[in-house]
C-alpha cells in the first residue's frame, strides 16, 4: 500500500488505474490511501462540466483536454455515465475517448457508472479526484449530466462549473430551472449553429435577471460547436477568468461542507448495514413493539 | 401527558389539536405520547390521495369525506402542502376546509406545510397518522401534492392511493413516469368533462400495459367532476374493492421497514446536529485533518 502511494504520487498511470479500481469497490485498503494521499492534494483545479444528455459534453470535455495539454498541463478526466447500470457502458465510453489521447500519458480518463454503484457517487467521485489530484494531474474535469440531485451535488465539488446548453430542447429553461441555474459559472450553448440558440441565450439571459449572486460574478454565456473546435477557446478564456478571480479557499470550505455531511451520512448507514428492517417491520405490525423504541434501540446498540 | 392520552383514546378534538401540535414542532413530550398510544392503533384505514397541484385533490378529498361521514365512519385528514413555506398558507387552508365540516365532531382536518418542516415529512406524516388512528378515526385521508419524492414517500404509507390527474396538462404523462405509475392503487381522471379526457385514459392504459403488479391488481380508471360530485361514490367504490382484496398486513410489513429507515435516518441526523461541519471544513481545506479522519472520529465520538 505505501508502495502503491509512492507510485501514485509518482503519477505512475497503472498504480493510478489500480487504486481508482480500488476506490470504486470501496476497499478497506482504499480509505488508508486516501488518508495517506490527502496530504499531497489540494493543487488541481477541479472544472465540472454539466449538461443534459446529448448537449455535447464529451466533444467539448475531450476539446478542453486539448487545450490544457497545448499549455502544457496534466489532465485527470472523470466521466460520471449515469445510462450504465454498471460499467459496462462506461467502459466502451473509456476505449472510445481513450483513442484521441491513448499515446499521451499526461491525460488519465476514468468512467464511472452511477447506477448500480454501491454509496453515494459525490462520495466516490470526491475520492476520484482527490486521487487524480495527489497523483499530479493540474487539472481534473468531471463530467455529468445534470439531470438528478446526485449530479447537481457532483457539480458542486468542483472549483468552477460549466453547464453545455442546445438550442432547440423544448426542456432546457425546465433543466435550468431544476438546480442548475444555481451551480452554473459557465453557460455553453453548444451546437450554436442550430435554430434557436438566440431565444435559448435570451431565456437564460431572462433567468439570470432574476437573481444576483453573492459573489457579483455573472456567467457568462459562450456559444460554441464543439465538433468543430468552436468556442473552445472562449470557454477556456472564461474559466481562466473565474478561476482568476474566484475566493478558491471559501469555496473549498463551503464543498468540505456538503462533502463532510454527505460521507458522515453514508459511514452511518454502512454501520446499520446489518439490520434486519423487515423482521422489525414485522414486530410493529402486530403491535408487538413500537417504531420508537425499535429505533432507540439501534442507535443504543451503535453507542454500546 | 397520561392525561392527555386518555382524552385522545376517548377522541377529544381539543386534546388531538395539542398533540398535534406538538407533534409538528417534534416536542420530546410528543414522542412519550406517540410511545403510549402506539399499542392503541392500527386500526384506521390509510388513504392517499395525491396528484399534481390544481387536480383538484382537496375537492375530491372533502366529497369522500362527506360519502365516509354518510356510512357513519369517522374521518381524519392530513392535508400536506407544499407551496406555503411556514404553516400561513396551510391554516387559511384549514379555515376554508372547516367551512364545510365546522358542526361535524367525526371530522378532524389538519393541514402540515412541507418546507421549513423540521425533519423528513414522511415521519412526521406517519406520527400525525398514528395519532388520528389512535383518536378513533376509522378513516385517514393523506392528500399531498404529487411532484417530489418526499411526496411519493408520504403516499408509500397508506394502505390505498388514489392518483388524481386532469386532462390537458402537458406534464401529465411526465408525472406519470415520475414514480406516481407505481404507487396509483386508483386511479381518477378529474375534471373528464373537459377535453382531452379520452387521450389521458389511453395514455394511463398505454403505461399499465407495459407492467403488471405483483399483487395481479389492475388499478382502476376512474372518470370524475369532483365539484358536482360525479365520480366520487365510484371513487369509494374502488377504494372498497382494493381494500376488500388487498394484503393489508403484508403491505403494513412493507411500509413499516420504508419508515423504520426513514426515522432511524432521522434520529441520526439529530445525534449530530450539534457537528461544526464548516469549522471541520476549514480545517480540511487547509490541510489540517483529512476528511476520513474527521467522519470516523465523530462516528466514534457517538459510541462513547
Amino acid at each position: 500500500m505505501k508502495d502503491l502511494s509512492v507510485k501514485i504520487l509518482a503519477g505512475d498511470p497503472r498504480a493510478l488505474a489500480r487504486a481508482a479500481t480500488a476506490i470504486e469497490n470501496r476497499s478497506p485498503a482504499a480509505e488508508s490511501l486516501l488518508k495517506e494521499l490527502f496530504f499531497h492534494t489540494g493543487r488541481a483545479r477541479v472544472l465540472g462540466i454539466t449538461g443534459a444528455p446529448g448537449a455535447g459534453k464529451s466533444t467539448l470535455t475531450d476539446q478542453l483536454v486539448h487545450e490544457f495539454r497545448r499549455e502544457g498541463k496534466t489532465v485527470g478526466v472523470l466521466a460520471i455515465d449515469p445510462t450504465s447500470p454498471y460499467t459496462g457502458g462506461a467502459v466502451l465510453g473509456d476505449r472510445i475517448r481513450m483513442l484521441s489521447h491513448h499515446a499521451d500519458p499526461g491525460v488519465f480518463i476514468r468512467s464511472m457508472a452511477t447506477r448500480g454503484h454501491l454509496g453515494g457517487l459525490a462520495s466516490a467521485t470526491t475520492d476520484m479526484a482527490l486521487l487524480l489530484d495527489a497523483a499530479g494531474k493540474e487539472v481534473v474535469l468531471i463530467e455529468t449530466v445534470g439531470v438528478g440531485q446526485d449530479e447537481v451535488e457532483v457539480a458542486k465539488l468542483a472549483d468552477v462549473t460549466v453547464v453545455v446548453l442546445v438550442p432547440g430542447m423544448g426542456d432546457d429553461v425546465q433543466a435550468i430551472k431544476a438546480g442548475i441555474m444555481e451551480i452554473a459559472d459557465i453557460f455553453v450553448i453548444n451546437k450554436a449553429d442550430q435554430p434557436g440558440a438566440d431565444r435559448l441565450e435570451r431565456e437564460i439571459l431572462a433567468l439570470q435577471s432574476l437573481s444576483t449572486r453573492s459573489d457579483g460574478w455573472v456567467p457568462p454565456i459562450i456559444r460554441a460547436v464543439a465538433t468543430e473546435g468552436r468556442g473552445v477557446s472562449e470557454t477556456r478564456f472564461a474559466i481562466r477568468s473565474f478561476l482568476a478571480r474566484a475566493d478558491c479557499k471559501s469555496r473549498a470550505v463551503v464543498n468540505w461542507t456538503l462533502r463532510l455531511r454527505e460521507m458522515l451520512r453514508e459511514r452511518l448507514i454502512e454501520q446499520f448495514a446489518n439490520i434486519d428492517f423487515h423482521a422489525a417491520a414485522e414486530e410493529i405490525a402486530e403491535r408487538r413493539s413500537d417504531p420508537y423504541t425499535i429505533t432507540d434501540g439501534w442507535i443504543k446498540q451503535l453507542r454500546d
